[in-house]
């Protein structure tokens, strides 16, 4: 079972992420993708660590995903963020499609339960800078490269997870 | 009966709303929480009231909310909008979590039908500017608290209310 | 059949879009309404060239949207983008309402399958530039119009188009 849960900024993603993950057998792993670069960052990172609670094996990735996947394989993995990872590779350039198309391949033998959070960016105005209209197209290739790959495809709205596909 | 209307600019919230309250018997009430800061803001506020048409009480109360509800208690009151309360107590420093808790206490002894209306702005590129990004997370925290007290939460898309969840 | 497909940035509209005129007996007319103002723009319209294929009769009509979906009555016929349009028609100082008022009248003379694309992009912080919300508010009145007098809405996230209104 594969779920991509996509959302806006405070709409419950990870929350509901979580709880798919709870309701499997555990031990589970979190796979934090986000690098602490400014303390902002670092404040969001260790809320949402407190939010989770107990019974995680929390392991930080900031760049090799599809690495971090393949040593937890046959445990419940919650990634979180997609998003932070994109940025990650955009911003110590990385080739995208390289890492991608590995990310791709690790979710096709993947058998135990994965969830993956990402921020849906691309429903507002056209950005002035260049860098965030080229981290828009990213995020929404990779958004659809992942759901094409998941179970379940989600979107949180106001803490509300509406499912905008799900496989038999 | 408490509905949470959630939606882009110009996503046809407002007239949905005032859908759901003249469906009930009147007379109704419209608290309106915008502030006419500059002349733009004044036009978009003239423009809506005119939109409205007959047969509303208009209140204005861009920062005692709770209190506004308590006073229009048994009547069927239409709140536009959240995000406008939101920018006046972030604006005018108020305490959002205390203003939030008064707010989620009358939506609990609540009996008269109650619609909210908010703008849904965590959809785009994260904002270059701190207010921004600290409004956005208080938006999405806002409306998460206030989705989970109501019986039905709609997002409108291109004039199209669409129900994301309707308690039974 | 009328189908308006809306979505954010690389949501997957485009390739929707064509999938459903595809599915109709051809020749299909694609109307094009970008102008390359820059090279960045000149790269997203051949590569959205590139992607669709054969098949298709190209017209570029930046302006003149209902004429040319006048001189391609009869024919199955893709609009990418509205949101193309009117950046053309705001930029160029036309008259919106005006324009849109013959789109309208178009839109119900037609019979043959048409299917317009448009981005939402009203699903994030308010813009700091004027522009930008005058553009904003447009494109919500826009596609509030034309999702009136279309039979299907969809909007696309992550790749999956989700049907918000289809009439029986």
């Amino acid at each position: 079972m594969i779920e991509l849960v996509l959302g806006g900024a405070r709409s419950g993603k990870s929350r509901h992420a979580e709880s798919v993950i709870r309701s499997c057998p555990g031990p589970w792993t979190y796979i934090a993708t986000g690098r602490a670069w400014d303390e902002e960052m670092a404040e969001r990172i260790a809320l949402h660590r407190a939010d989770r609670g107990d019974g995680w094996v929390t392991v930080e990735e900031p760049v090799d995903l599809p690495g971090a996947l393949e040593k937890a394989e046959g445990q419940p993995v919650l990634v979180d963020c997609l998003t932070l990872w994109l940025t990650n590779l955009l911003l110590e350039n990385h080739d995208i499609a390289t890492a991608t198309d590995a990310l791709m391949q690790i979710m096709e033998r993947r058998m135990a339960p994965l969830v993956l959070v990402g921020n849906e960016v691309g429903l507002g105005i056209v950005p002035e800078n260049a860098l965030a209209r080229r981290f828009r197209d990213e995020a929404g290739r990779l958004h659809q490269r992942v759901a094409a790959k998941a179970d379940r495809v989600v979107l949180c709205v106001a803490g509300i997870p509406m499912t905008i596909r799900r496989d038999a």
